[in-house]
Parts: C-alpha cells; structure tokens; sequence
C-alpha cells in the first residue's frame, strides 16, 4: 500500500494510491492516521468507491506534515564515509530536523541568499507507526509503518561553521519528504535492498543500495528509541551515499533553476527546482 | 509578570503568579497563550477573582509543554569554552532537544540505565513570543516573550560516541524547564544580566552571569531565525557557563538520589531529584 498526504483546497487529505487515482482514506494527514491505531487497517479497507482524487495532478504535502521529531543518520554508507575521510563508526550518527524544515515532495527547494553552497543527499527515511521506546528487535520491526524518500538538502557553509551540523540542516521549507508512505510489504520487507539514486538537471550524482547501510532500519529504530520515545509519524533518515557535491573535486552546488530529483527504487522520487533566494 | 504550566486534576492551566497564588489565565498551557497574539494582554488583564491555585502545591509542567523546536546553543560564557579547551567562536553552535525531552521543573531526573555520566548545565532560555524569520534587532526584540530556566541534562558518553552531541542532548522525558516564564520587564529587559547558578546537594557547581554571554538574547533570536522560523512557543536555551561535572578533574557525574538546583535570578529554579534507572 501506497499512502500520501496532499493538499486539497479544503486543506491536506490523507490519501492511498490506487492506480491512476488517490482515494481519500478519512484522515486530514498521515500523522492523525498513523496516531490512530485502526489508521492503517482503515486505510487498507477505504474500497474504490471513496472519494478520489487524480495522482498525476496532486499537490504532495510533506508525508508527515508534523512528526513530533525528525532524526537524521549521518555515516551509514560505507562509499560516503570514506569519501568524507572517516573512519567506519562503531555508533550511529544522529542530528535533527524539525517539522518546520519539511517540504513537498515537489514543492520548489529555495536557495537561501544566505549560501553558496546547497547541496544535496539522497535519503531512504523510516516512518514510525506506533510508540515505542528501548525497542527490542520484534518492537522495532512493528513500529515500522513503511519507508518514504527525502532530499536531505544541506546548507554546507553553514553545516560546518561549527563541530555541530545542526545549523546547516535544519533550514525552514528546505527539505522535501515523499511522496509516498511505502508498507514493508511492498519492498521486501523492513530491512530492503533498494536503490537509491540523485540526479541533478538529469546527472547520475548518487547511485548506491540500502542493502549496504551499516546500521539497518531495525537496528536505528531500536537505537533512537533508546535515547528518546518515538511516536507515530516521527521520521528517521537513514542516511545518504557516496556523490555529494560538498565531496566533489571541484565542489560542485545546486544553483536556480535546477532540477535534482532523488529516487528510492520502489518508493518514488523527490522531484524539485532549486529557486534563488527566498 | 510570571506565568507558568501546571498539572492540575482537570489537564494542564495556564497560570500567572500573584502573591503565592497562581490564577488561571483562561489557556491550558503557555504554548496556546503564547500561539494567540492577545494572550499575554488577556494574561495582564486577569483579576484577583480569576480561579486560583496554590502557588507552594503547583505542579509544574514543562514551562511550554509541546514547542515545535527546542534550539540549545553550546560555548556561549568565555569560563566554559575555556575549561572545554576551545578557542572563542565566531557564530553560535547550535544542537537541538525536542518536546518529549522536557519534563517539569520539580519533576525527578531518571538517570538512565545506559549511562554512567549523566551531567547539569545551567540555561537562561529565551520563550519564543511570535512567529519571526530573519528578524531584525527589533523583530527579534519583539518576539521574546520573557525567560525561564533549563537544566541542560546532557548524557556525556552519548554525547561524545560521534562527533554529533544530539543523541547526549535529547534523552526522553530529561530535561527540566521552568518553573516561570518571566517577562523581559521583570529582569531589565532582553539582554538581562543575571546570575545563574547550579548546586548539587547544596555545594555550587556553576556560578556565572548572563551579561558575560558572547551571543546575547537578540543575536540569537536574530540568528536562529535566519535558519528556521521560530514560532510562539519555541524556546532557545543560551547556553551554559563554566563548571559541568565533565569539565572537573576528576570528573564528577550525577547519582541517583541526588539532587541539582540550576537557578537564574530573578526567573526561579529547577529542583530535581536524580533516580537511577528509567
């Protein structure tokens, strides 16, 4: 099953795809659905007759438009570890977003004018169905409601002003999640070998499988929660591949009027033009 | 004027001190006063007659329950970057919390079974007023709403596994903050200087003041939000000075039973007691 949340003019709906059409499923997003503990059951009920709504023409919403925290995963590709020139971690890496950082999944990417140096990373990105906290191994794989993509658009000048990274990350509007909520099902499962891709104005910059993350999305699901409660909706980025453009020689940056689209095999792609300013 | 939220039979209140009452101000919690723009007037113009609660027996929540972002600012006092070994900065460094970090300023500090260094820092915190992006000196101004106190409770081993603090940072159900949020006007106006104290088990552990902070109140309203937008609610944590039991030779960490009282003058205290496990 695929879920989304779009934007409708009576405000964002929660919709699943079912062929060329999203059929509404009873839910203004997929954070009240995944709040509600009959929300996916109800989803997977809602038949042909709901209202429904035309995929080529939806205006996506973040996946979740609200997740109560966003937790991203830095070090988890073996290729992009060395490429930054660091050692295979024995921990995961772990940094913020916030709601307010979270964009559609074609919603225009500004360029701040506060940067020359835009970048961008590919994500497979965990959503998380129920409440869980110090997870065992069969608690994580249930508290996985399915898998999303993100475009983990990185300000660099500022990620790396100071030893935090939490200033280059979390620019407001500045990250596109979805379009879809992808079930486990659908892709082999909660720990998938999918192929994660970017490509900028139609170049292949990033080309990996998640298959070769070091801390699988079991493993991250039972180590976050050990630290802090994770909720329904709550979203966890797995971290990105080799092919960034901060580890280019020459550094390479997005610029406006590009495109750069980042696809999860299986689950869809992020498809946004960089906008100067704003 | 001193506002704060308690736990009462019936949910969550927002209160204002008078005397040693706290009278209801008509919102269930400062997040939603603070998210109308008439609500700290609504809060002034509230008479003796309103329903009132006993100031000594208030349960305090989380000063702002549910902020949409917690941004915490590291090297902040020119003693503690110092005793960190670290050269002065030239731009804040900025880590996050989250909401489900927070707990009340009298509620006991769990001292996680996976962790044997569990530390204090003291905090003046900006309440954010109104919703402010790439504010001006009088936009960021104009958009604190007044201060409060935060104990900083940082997992120092977690906090050091990665070259990112965030997963020493954001521990469950941490983090006291509260018990007031004062207004600028109580404490000579948005750049105060105050003192700002810790003990544990009586003996002073941090002493310095807020007037030697090298990023003050406005830069970073000013600064924080040309990254993200700030809204009502959210709350910015200024750093902390000098004398972290991390810092001490030897090092020196909470146990359980224990208690820590971070204090800034004129705001109040957090009163915590540290018990092992949870």
């Amino acid at each position: 099953m695929k879920l989304a949340t779009i934007r409708t003019a009576d405000g964002t709906r929660a919709v699943k795809l079912d062929g060329d059409r999203l059929l509404d499923v009873g839910y203004p997003d997929l954070g009240a659905l995944l709040a509600d503990p009959e929300g996916l059951a109800a989803a997977t009920a809602v038949g042909a007759d709901a209202t429904a709504y035309d995929a080529a023409a939806a205006d996506f919403a973040p996946v979740v438009p609200h997740p109560s925290k966003v937790i991203c995963v830095g070090h988890n590709y073996t290729n992009h570890i060395k490429e930054m020139g660091r050692d295979l971690p024995s921990y995961p890496t772990l940094f913020p977003k916030f709601a307010d950082s979270l964009i559609g999944a074609n919603d225009d990417v500004a360029r701040p004018e506060e940067t020359d140096a835009l970048d961008w990373e590919v994500e497979l990105v965990i959503v998380i169905g129920s409440d869980v906290r110090r997870a065992t191994d069969e608690q994580a794989e249930a508290a996985i409601a399915g898998f999303t993509v993100m475009n983990d658009i990185s300000v660099r000048d500022w990620q790396f002003r100071t030893i935090e990274w939490t200033q280059g990350k979390i620019w407001d509007s500045s990250t596109p999640v979805g379009p879809y909520l992808t079930t486990p099902d659908e892709v082999g499962g909660v720990r998938p070998a999918l192929q994660v891709t970017t490509t900028v104005d139609g170049e292949v910059m990033q080309d990996d499988n998640t298959g070769t993350l070091l801390f699988d999305p079991v493993a991250l699901v039972k180590y976050v929660s050990t630290v802090i409660r994770l909720r329904p909706g709550d979203l966890i980025a797995t971290g990105t591949p080799a092919g960034v453009g901060h580890a280019r020689d020459p550094k390479v940056y997005l610029d406006g009027g590009q495109q750069v689209v980042v696809t999860v095999e299986g689950l869809g792609s992020c498809v946004n033009t960089i906008v100067k300013g704003g």
